[in-house]
């Protein structure tokens, strides 16, 4: 039996739940958590925002922890190692998508956190070629955000074969932005957070921005026209989007991380005449997972985290819903 | 005095107009008319539908003839020559975007038919950097309509570095639809033609499609789920872009050069989930035409025109507002 946290019901509370998970699939690797990060998509799928949660439902898909055991087709993990696990749980490595490197774009990629029990738990599992083990110098304490919300903002540089010589801003400056901050820093890009919040702009610069635009000023974006290259939008709230897309420079790209309900309601001129695009993405494959480590380690990147024990769960997610967390929230063990 | 057909007011007939065109400035050239195509942005600026025309206007941004006259500056090209004038009559050549080879999004380009009289005339002038020479190879009765409508669908392929083994759909099979059959054959990707008209079926076979899919059946369309690699839109209606959307690949990219005025109310999730991009793009570079031209010359591609002389140039228009022209109209000399 595993034990765990589970909403037994849309928008409950979280409560000890324990599960059977049978015996263990021979592609299967079996962690034990040590601490695991909460995402907001954690917190749309305990509200069923998207219509396909099932109930009991465990949320977690930003684990570190060590593998307690092996499938007996696994030969690239072993148990003893410490590895993470995001919010694919697995992919069917077959289809063209996957033997593409797009493992992450699989639509038979199974979900951590769908159809499955997550990471809020003493032991989670998933598919061996989902897990990605941990290199030395990436702080484990604090490693488990970037399987969800790192790999999520830094998945586009590599796909879009983002240039140091860029120029690139970021649209709200939380979990995700806030690590998108460092990643470009350390791209070499020119860095531009956009953020209504005045306490934010000190701390922005601390983790990599060069310059601080303040984006309920609609002057200020009207300044930045065509200066940007790559804007990533990391909030789901509407905004003036074609306001943004008139400050991306001549082949510019506005992308999508973070998902607004609203439709874009875009005008097609100013994507015609500056040859610009607007584009989305989820989280990344498991190459660019380890890509990101790799990166994440040489630049000494950390997500910037508070740390709750597993039984304080539910606070943990109040602390989330409140918009106030600093920036990402991390269960961990006693 | 350069003899001329002009507009006097919105949505005018034309009629005979004179205009001196002063001394030849060091920078132009002076080109002889033989051919010029009619293209929609013709029509659209004839009506005013951008705000920006002056009246008397001389429309007329698919020219074909023989250089007459070169300024003092002017080294590329020679009295004599016979060359090709587009959408742009010139550009600043020293803002970053020109210098990085993207001059066709210059915001300092001047436009054939917009400050300057277009080609509807004996003569027309533009700076000579904006004026490419006819290679041999390229039939220059029909060659008009490579400078504007060809290239609007010739430089995605170059711009989005298009591979042969994609899988590439058109929308709307008329004056740029048909060319971008024939070069997306060319380029060696499978081809889809979308279209409502039954009667372009064949036809858009023997222009290279391989796939014609009737995009008035939403049965066809979902059929098509998950499919493109890129699709070209041509057309200025509003459609389902959503529905377009879906029938991306992983990866894909739906990309407009036809102007439509309603904004495109795209969802952002089938964007994320498949990491797609929407996007639009201008006529291209003169380096870009340049290719473009060679290309059209090894692949034996030409438009497919209906010919009017200039004195019918008022049923020229009425026949191209009519729909029906089949699928360019370009107007000659005697």
């Amino acid at each position: 039996m595993i034990k765990a946290y589970a909403a037994m019901s849309q928008g409950g509370k979280l409560e000890a739940f324990e599960y059977d998970p049978g015996p263990l699939h021979a592609d299967e690797v079996e962690i034990d958590v040590e601490s695991c990060g909460i995402c907001h998509s954690d917190l749309s799928m305990l509200d069923n925002e998207w219509g396909m949660t099932e109930y009991p439902f465990v949320p977690g898909h930003e684990v570190v922890g060590i593998i307690k055991q092996v499938g007996k087709n696994v030969t690239q993990l072993e148990v003893g190692q410490r590895v993470g696990l995001g919010w694919h749980a697995g992919y069917c490595s077959t289809c063209h998508t996957c033997q593409s490197g797009d493992h992450n774009l699989c639509s038979s990629a199974s979900m951590t956190i769908a159809g499955r029990h997550g990471g809020f738990a003493e032991q989670v599992r998933a598919q061996a070629d989902a897990v990605v083990a941990i290199p030395d110098g990436v702080n484990p304490e604090s490693a488990g955000p970037l399987f969800c919300g790192g790999i999520t903002v830094f998945n586009p540089l590599v796909q879009f074969d983002i240039k140091p010589t860029s120029k690139v801003g970021v649209i709200g400056i939380g979990g995700l932005g806030h690590l998108a901050l460092q990643f470009l820093n350390a791209w070499g890009c020119e860095v531009t957070a956009f953020t209504s919040s005045e306490r934010k702009v000190a701390e922005a610069k601390e983790m990599g921005a060069h310059h601080v635009l303040n984006s309920s000023n609609p002057d200020e974006l009207e300044a930045a026209a065509g200066k940007f290259d790559l804007i990533i939008s990391t909030v789901n709230v509407k905004l003036d989007w074609n306001a943004y897309v008139q400050t991306l420079a001549p082949k510019g790209r506005l992308h999508f991380v973070g998902a607004t309900l609203e439709p874009l309601d875009l005008g097609v001129f100013p994507l015609i005449l500056g040859q610009r695009s607007v584009s989305g993405s989820p989280v990344g494959s498991p190459a660019t997972i380890k890509t990101m480590l790799d990166f994440t380690a040489l630049h000494n990147i950390e997500p910037v985290t508070e740390y709750f024990s597993f039984d304080q769960v539910n606070e943990a997610i109040d602390r989330l819903r409140s918009g106030n967390a600093h920036y990402r929230i991390v269960l961990k063990r006693d």
